[in-house]
């Protein structure tokens, strides 16, 4: 075997469901789960993971399976990996971590993917307002490339990358997210206020027995029950990473992750095939299973040395990201603006979620114009190579933010022409997204659409 | 003359204030400012522009002109122009103006500009609370590259562009920019509330005749009166484009404008020779005067044809922009992550403002260990090429926003090392930004700098 | 199994020689050499390959196997694939075949290569003349980045691509290749006092049963006999394509192949993890074994439609290439240039090939200055992403060409210094190219370095 | 004034002839032309220059000016610019100079230029037996965009570059030249041979007092007539640079020259708006006047220190190059690809140049498919920003040239299609380059288009 063939540590098993995998995953931040492997620094490794629901959602013709999913379960983690140095010592609180990605892709035998929405009343996304229904879109992989039967004309190139990688938080991290988190929920109504745009989605996620998967901790025991009633819920990105979702983290890329524990306990999970930057369809970017191969180094003492601690206390710091040098030329972008005015016309003070939003929907609806439903181009949106940015922060009261779209990515021109075009769709492209009906209560902003 | 020699519509004496330049500029948003040129679709013009604040701010070693600087005087645009086709009908409300930007640089006799944060007290910046100074770099170009004697060890190549392009608003687009803003203002209490790590900037900029310019309407007359108290800041950006600010609209770029009242009086200013997503430090691109030259095409209708209102009237649009192919390449990136927790530990919810607050002020306090002061990289981080993103929207309750900034800008190596590396500054760089002492009540926060 | 996890068509052991593959491989063109497999059009299917020479180069610390090595047994080619429309109806003579390269990689357990430069007695390379000894370097891959310990200090991404992808010659075509390149053998003493600089190489590879290996055509039998007469050297690219070497031929390519037989015939071999433009060390790449994952479809008539004949024969044709969108990005590129003047003075005219050796000379000479060895660098510019250009071929008697070298592949700044630098070499790296000793008789050319 | 405002130190007159210039220019490389003016290492210094032909060529529809020039009096050079270090001692012969070039463009008031091809029998071009007549076509600017009414579909972003810089050559460097450029005239029977397709073209361009401007040296003065008969012509690329044609030397690109004589005595001229590598068709980059400005850095003893000789003296050495990082992003690249068999069929040993004739003759056929006469083609491809590679250099017997063509200049998809589609032209543009008819003995060779 060449020196340079990564080991493998973490294997799964497709046939498996996400519990009964060896090693077991877990979908939880806790210290107190245990290690299920070990590695050394400089060694290649690989570690192959479900897509972030374990399988829940399914290549089929019908989107039952994302209305009806169970988030509790959510994300399936592989991990947690101690890492330790070539005495054999292991990486230290205040340490560190540098993990490179050297390597990623899809499963062998399971080159595919999909994007969707939640119904509203079971998570929604960024946009649940406007598009309350569960929907589903199927994506296959040509080497680099992805394209959707329910959304044809559309072929990209994929910046693979994981949804989320991180260190195990400390006991005393914990508690902290556990606080804020808690408080954010008691103050759910004040809240409910002034984002009432978003109100229909839960505020927090807070920690829950109910789904939760603890790796070697065998559910029933007394430790399970403790570690289940305390664990964080892996939906947010925070201080150990996690969720960072952050669609340039491909091959060549490099995670500086704090390390709270000792031997680090890095997990890794939530393969993307694809993401646009915000994913803004919550389940938005292409989601696959998968593996990585990476390396890691221990940067000693790297918090205080590179962090700066950023709140109360010397915890809260953030990870730093390498992006590599590998990534697709698009010659041309077009790009849709919004700004912190809400759909109601109501002005926002330097808001750039709702300036986000409003760039979002300007998107969709100038793309819905050749030949496209809203619900497939809020899903491409999601998944496709397009970069959110925050243009202008400082010119109150209007936070800009742009969204700006790759147009190779369509194969007809999709920008405005100055010769006369006909109106109304350019072209009607019947296949759409798989779409269940919404049977909840929808109206309850009273401004959906911003009719007043 | 070659026929694709641009025809000079509106010079720069750069020996004039700008209320003495010929033909007049404005500072305001107003329908019933006047034209000053004509231009007919497809013809290549050149309009040349002051900086932002008229040379209210020079190449010295102080930044007391910025401290004492006059906010209602901001921002100096040239034009307005008025636009026709080959038969010589005008835009009409309802058209969408295509502007191609086709060549653009500093004035000749003119190449250098200037980044800076306001006082605290004038208007501050994106993290007042925590530069509550009036500071000031000078910049150099050497062609493509800029250089400041008060951030040494940097240069990076320009993507220069517009500050502000927009086109005039119509009366019932101005009333509902005034409603708003002036509900907001009115409002400002509860906004306070939420927003309490921002709260000492401005909430909007109402109309005001204080420091106003109008153009060809003459000062003191009843027109005036009327119109300075009605005109538009041009501060914010706003349906009509204005001040957006995107940072990578250079050479071979369009927009897309809507139009609003006939002949589409197109108005622009506030040239950057580079600026970082957001602009920061507000004052934060790099500031300077100089020249742009267009190319106009009508697309008859386009408003209907390709924007969708997104609010109560047909008037809630955004305008579209097209990126050239131009732009610098960089090989690597270092991303610094924020999410919606802020200095003081509190948890927001999907509050991307917060996020990308919390990611710049991890990248200072990063690149500070460096050999650079904390108001060196906040102003270089306002002015140089780097990319604010909106990583992840949907994650509650984190917003995830990252700030990416290219690694060769600088001179020495500034990511992380895995071997030993002496602890403290790597390396004492006497020059510093320019600064004023602050004055004011510096804490009116309770936590600004976090400590609860 | 999802629809798009490729089909393998041509599996390889590692374990076994390249004769005892099954399928079995070959290394000749003929169009008897039979099919080993067929794949319909829009299929996604694998092909596995050895590396050029099929192992007999090793990852050890001798360059004794490159010293020995028989060439008259390379390229090992998997293959040849017969490829049929969804009617089953195979391609057909006059049709042009597209092959889309979706993924491709190093084998499993398999990831490294190696460099070398043949003695200058058993066929050399471009600078056999100043580089005549065997050398060698192994690579080890670390996902998309290579390093090898015998040029320490570098490491750079790959565009990994096949060196040789091609169809099977018509009996027509073969005719040609034979009789064109037995001319020039014949000629052999003209063209010697042409191209003395590099006259010790062989001319042409004329057809040789020895070390020949013809797939399905068993050895010994009278067809053995006939086709091993004929058949044509894998060495050089020709009509069919075959050995063109086309560094950015990576994931996302696509290449239009003329059909000259019915069923196409395709087959590919070589995989390189990296290659310079040139490969001028001739085992140049980083070689190595691999895997293509590729799509047909079938361009009917498309010789006729798109390629026009450039010779006597409507087989004078060229395929055509498609390079995708990935590529690493390099900000900064540091260019050597060669003019036709050889080394010893004499000015050819408007000679590519003359021009480009001494920009190649140029380049090592300069980079040898930075604490490497001559060997060391001529090998890494055959293997690293580096350019060459053909600037200028008509300013007589001048021919142009240039080599851009990207910068950040080494662990140094390589640029030219304005400040005092300490002459002679900047840094002794103590690694060097693993080398046998030349043992043949040199100085053949009156003036190998230019010493008049 | 700012202090990074250039200073112009050569102007242009658009209104007067080259000879009437002030300071004059001169158009041969000779040791003994007087300095025009001075220039201190790290100064901004602006430089203008007239079209390589100095207005011979015009904005006219006929190609007579083409058909009719006096070659003997290219390329009029701006300069030569005594280069001196901060303490005002010149740069000396054995130091590097370095140039940068911080900015360049077309002159105001001048923004077009011109792509042609001379008459076979006033030097041709590349492919001169393939296209023997004169023929132009104009371009014109708008920004960094080009277009051409006599190619029309196309558009493209130049990367502006001058075609020549260069140092003065020492009267020892200038002896070697005639010598060995001499060699080759009187050798050209032999060379004829070798070169047949070629043959037409002049070998080389030797001194002739003929049409040439030696700056201050007044004409009719014996010094004049010396110098006259030795300096060198302008055509080639040498040792001091010169016309090195590289056509990504735009802005924020350093060029290391080396210094011969005492103050360097840099010369510029011949800039191109855009150039394709190589810039096959002679007069082939979009010419044009214009304006560079420059910065000049001394490396004492630089070339001892970074350069090596390669051939008989020490002055045998070539520039080094550097790239800067603005160029355009183009997604996709369609590859055409020569081998070194000539048109007659005919196997050539690993000659680049005949490889890069037939990928170019390939790119030609394969573009005239879609609309357009070769001749379009021919002037296209020397002109847009297209790639000429040597891509394998080392397979005896054929050397792989190709030539990269960016897909996106074209307003049409120009990609070989699956789906059927028409045969014959797929659109026909009625408008073509502008031509002269050939009125001399074309069938010089004995297979010109390869008819045995």
């Amino acid at each position: 075997m060449a020196p340079c063939t990564p080991r493998l540590i973490v294997p799964i098993d497709l046939k498996k469901k996400p519990w009964e995998q060896d090693p077991p995953l877990h979908n939880r931040w806790h210290p107190s789960i245990p290690t299920v492997s070990e590695v050394r620094v400089g060694e290649l490794f690989r570690i192959e993971m479900v897509d972030w629901t374990g399988g829940e959602i399914q290549d089929n013709l019908s989107a039952m399976d994302i209305k009806s999913i169970d988030l509790n379960t959510v994300h399936y983690l592989s991990g947690p990996i101690r890492v330790v140095d070539m005495e054999g010592v292991p990486a230290k609180p205040g340490d560190l971590l540098a993990v490179e990605i050297c390597n990623l892709g899809p499963l062998p035998g399971d080159e595919w993917g999909y994007t969707g929405t939640f119904d509203r009343e079971n998570g929604g996304g960024f946009l649940t307002d406007h598009f309350p229904c569960a929907t589903k879109a199927i994506w296959y992989f040509e080497g680099i490339y992805a394209y959707s039967p329910q959304i044809p004309g559309v072929r990209f190139p994929g910046l693979t990358h994981p949804g989320i990688i991180g260190t195990a938080p400390s006991m005393e991290l914990l508690n902290i997210w556990n606080k804020r988190e808690t408080q954010l929920e008691e103050n759910g109504l004040e809240s409910f206020k002034l984002c009432e745009v978003l109100h229909s989605r839960p505020l927090a996620n807070l920690p829950t027995p109910r789904g939760c998967i603890l790796g070697k901790i065998k559910e029933g025991t007394p430790e399970w029950e403790t570690v289940a009633s305390e664990a964080a819920r892996t939906i947010p990105g925070r201080e150990n990473g996690g969720n960072c979702d952050i669609k340039n983290l491909s091959r060549g890329s490099k995670v500086y992750l704090p390390v709270f524990v000792e031997g680090a306990n890095l997990s890794t999970g939530d393969m993307h095939f694809s993401q646009g930057d915000g994913e803004v369809s919550f389940c938005g970017a292409i989601e696959m299973s998968g593996f990585l191969e990476l390396k890691c180094e221990i940067i000693r003492n790297g918090m205080k040395e590179y962090l700066t601690p950023m709140g109360p206390t010397p915890l809260h710091v953030n990870p730093i990201f390498e992006i590599g040098p590998m990534e697709p030329r698009f010659s041309e972008w077009l790009v849709f603006e919004g700004i912190s005015v809400d759909e109601s016309g109501k002005q926002h003070y330097l808001d750039a979620t709702v300036a986000y939003k409003r760039a979002v929907l300007n998107a969709i609806d100038y793309l819905s114009k050749f030949g496209y439903s809203k619900e497939q181009m809020y899903l491409l949106l999601s998944c496709c190579p397009c970069e959110g940015r925050i243009s202008g922060i400082v010119d109150s009261p209007n936070a800009v933010a742009t969204l700006a779209i790759p147009t190779d990515i369509f194969d007809q021109d999709i920008r405005p022409k100055v010769s006369k075009v006909p109106s109304g769709p350019r072209l009607v492209r019947k296949p759409d997204v798989l779409k269940c009906s919404y049977d909840g209560n929808l109206p309850i902003t009273k401004n959906p659409s911003g009719a007043a």
